[in-house]
């Protein structure tokens, strides 16, 4: 893509209603567009961006056997007072009367909607256990949406329901879950500490939420920096090598403010080991159990003839969300670098260009097919404006991998910058595998 | 995937509601489940199927060079106020009040929102011509939603949106897209023909719809079956030639009911080329020059310092929809065979397994990790279930190629069968490459 082409309306001014470096950054590289309060309109950089989250949220989900569908954004208010959350989910959820006068909202959370699908498909112990999931957008009408897409009023989301005949199954579902979340947040480059949580409206008695470490975070995280250290790939995928995983991170000290306390802190971490600082939720998981089958009457057939509710828990992860907190995570001095598995491109080619000298542009023109071909996904900086400019442009866009052709490239080798480190003088064979190893 | 763990709700009863095929076999084959009037969930074998036609139609927009990205489902009112179309839409456009009081709407389609997107990033002629699409669901409150995903309230939709300085620039990326459209239905097996068509309630003086051939079709039409034989690979993508292309499609005689005269039909059509039956809309371009800009107060700058609105075109594909045409057009005698681009899965193993004999499943499983491994997307019918009822079932399912293991196996050779063909005894590799061939 040449950025002449590229629709990324960029601005230098800061945006007065943008508080946090994330809100900022969207609006200033032109990655969204409010359209009202709370709700956005994705241009082509950041959308580029969330789908490549999307895509590896979808690949982990996939890989633990869940199968992905997709429940619609409107939703009738029956299923709603069927299981008794239509009065109790108070004004955040946007509801709608359609023509005929019938009473409809726009889906918040799909507990209730998957609990119908479910308990009218499947009825015998023998298609348990499953795990069910979608990515789709919501609605929560926020009084005061802020913070552009980390606390906004249309999200976009994974979620996923498991459906087991025992708790004992459930908790292994729940464990698959666990190992799936830890693995994603590793591809996304995010460092993701799993923290025991209470379950608020969802319900239910085990609940774990994952937060990433950013300093502008909405809560205050107390944690033991073992917590990074535990290896995945030290387990394999059977129930009990996975219930060992939970336990491991389990019992390494790792709390919200809220279950706070100085003295547990200092007893169990090591003082070199003590992270105190912010965190920002990015999923969230839950056992309940029968609280959604039960009222609702999803009854399963169990082997010697009865007939039980069917046991359930519920798995999130906010996608747009995430596009913000990788900035918030990412985003320093004034520097925004991407995670590798997200960046909108591979590499960046930036010419120096002059009204009359073009060679340079001519030059990045041969380095952009060269790199087509191999499959690298490569911007290149066709724009006639001064080098000085198009750095801090790019420290915007925050590609990690720069080639500058400017007076440094020699003969048949390049400057070749990695953001937050110093340039070398390479060959395009050298940068080539430079940028493919990652 | 194994069959048995599928989310797949087959039934067997015909639903009283389903009044043509594609409902039927959606409903029965467990692609999708009702949720309200015109509202629907993909289950998994359906949103495979609308996945894969999203992806081939995101991949012939990328080729002419739109750029892929999202606006929300929920609009403010103020836009549609600005453009006048607030009053107009009617009863269809569903009318939201969030907690706030403000007026807002479920999006039916976007003119105005990318409108505004565009004037307030784009202001030079220099960064002319753009196109910007998206791929979001949608919705119409239609008073009597039926045909189920032919004709409901929410819908999945590309609409993309065309940008330039002069209405011979704009035709010009009309064509492009005249063009994208052919290979598109081309690549989901599906014929489609262009019809000049009226422009309705989105305005504007040049308009084409895409309409495939199938006899449960909504509108009646009438073409010369030569309109099939014009190749597209003798056009390349120049201006000049993409004119060319158009001119030659629309040189063919095809029209609907409402522009049909016997007379010019009988005149201009080869007795033994007509086609008389019925067709089904799967796409809709039109060119409405400055209708929205104008109002709207989208202006560029010319190169001679004028300012001018710009010139929009709006080009459509009902995504969800499709899926339901492709089956109108391809089942038939209780057979469904998808076409292969948009299979939900290249090829199904069915072994004939009985309680006694495990012997044909270890087979089966055994072909299964072959074909696996050449990243072949295979399903196993591991249901403990006669032959008959199998097959019955698997011509729900619609998967073009099937493997059967059962008395005419032999030794190292399997019987193959292309649905709606006879079958052949062929080695694995033999088979292997009959479905890569594909």
């Amino acid at each position: 893509m040449y950025l002449s082409k590229l629709f990324i309306p960029i601005t230098k001014d800061l945006p007065a209603e943008a508080k946090i470096k994330s809100h900022q950054l969207m609006l200033r590289a032109g990655m969204i567009k409010q359209s009202s309060a709370g709700i956005y309109s994705w241009l082509p950089l950041g959308f580029k961006v969330m789908k490549k989250i999307e895509q590896i949220v979808r690949e982990e989900q996939n890989l633990i056997g869940a199968q992905e569908m997709l429940m619609p954004t409107i939703q009738s208010s029956e299923l709603w007072k069927e299981s008794g959350r239509y009065e109790d989910y108070g004004e955040e959820m946007l509801r709608i009367k359609d023509r005929q006068g019938r009473e409809m909202l726009y889906g918040p959370t799909n507990e209730e909607l998957i609990t119908d699908i479910f308990r009218s498909s499947i009825k015998s112990y023998k298609s348990l256990p499953q795990i069910l999931y979608h990515i789709q957008w919501k609605f929560r009408d926020e009084i005061r949406p802020r913070f552009g897409v980390m606390r906004c009023r249309e999200f976009f989301m994974k979620d996923a329901y498991s459906f087991d005949l025992t708790d004992q199954d459930a908790k292994k579902s729940y464990n698959k879950m666990f190992y799936s979340y830890i693995r994603t947040f590793n591809r996304l480059g995010l460092k993701a500490i799993p923290m025991s949580a209470d379950t608020g409206p969802i319900g239910g008695d085990l609940s774990h939420e994952f937060v990433i470490l950013a300093e502008t975070g909405e809560s205050q995280i107390y944690a033991d920096k073992k917590i990074f250290e535990i290896d995945l790939n030290k387990y394999d995928f059977s129930d009990k090598s996975l219930e060992k995983m939970r336990e491991d991170f389990s019992s390494i000290y790792a709390v919200t403010d809220e279950k706070y306390k100085e003295k547990d802190f200092s007893k169990n971490v090591k003082k070199e080991n003590q992270i105190k600082t912010r965190g920002i939720e990015v999923g969230h998981i839950f056992y309940f159990s029968d609280k959604y089958s039960k009222p609702l009457n999803c009854l399963i057939d169990t082997q010697d003839g009865k007939k039980i509710s069917v046991k359930m828990g519920s798995y999130g992860i906010g996608i747009s969300r995430l596009v913000g907190a990788t900035i918030e995570a990412n985003y320093n001095n004034n520097i925004m670098k991407w995670p590798k598995s997200v960046s909108p491109f591979d590499v960046v080619i930036i010419p120096s260009i002059s009204k009359n000298n073009k060679e340079n542009l001519e030059k990045a023109e041969k380095i952009y097919k060269e790199l087509k071909k191999q499959n690298i996904d490569v911007l290149l900086d066709d724009v006639d404006e001064n080098m000085s400019n198009k750095f801090k442009k790019h420290d915007l866009i925050g590609i990690p991998y720069q080639i500058i052709i400017g007076s440094k490239s020699e003969q048949n080798k390049y400057e070749f910058k990695e953001l937050n480190s110093e340039s070398e003088i390479l060959s395009l064979e050298s940068i080539k595998s430079k940028i493919k190893k990652n």
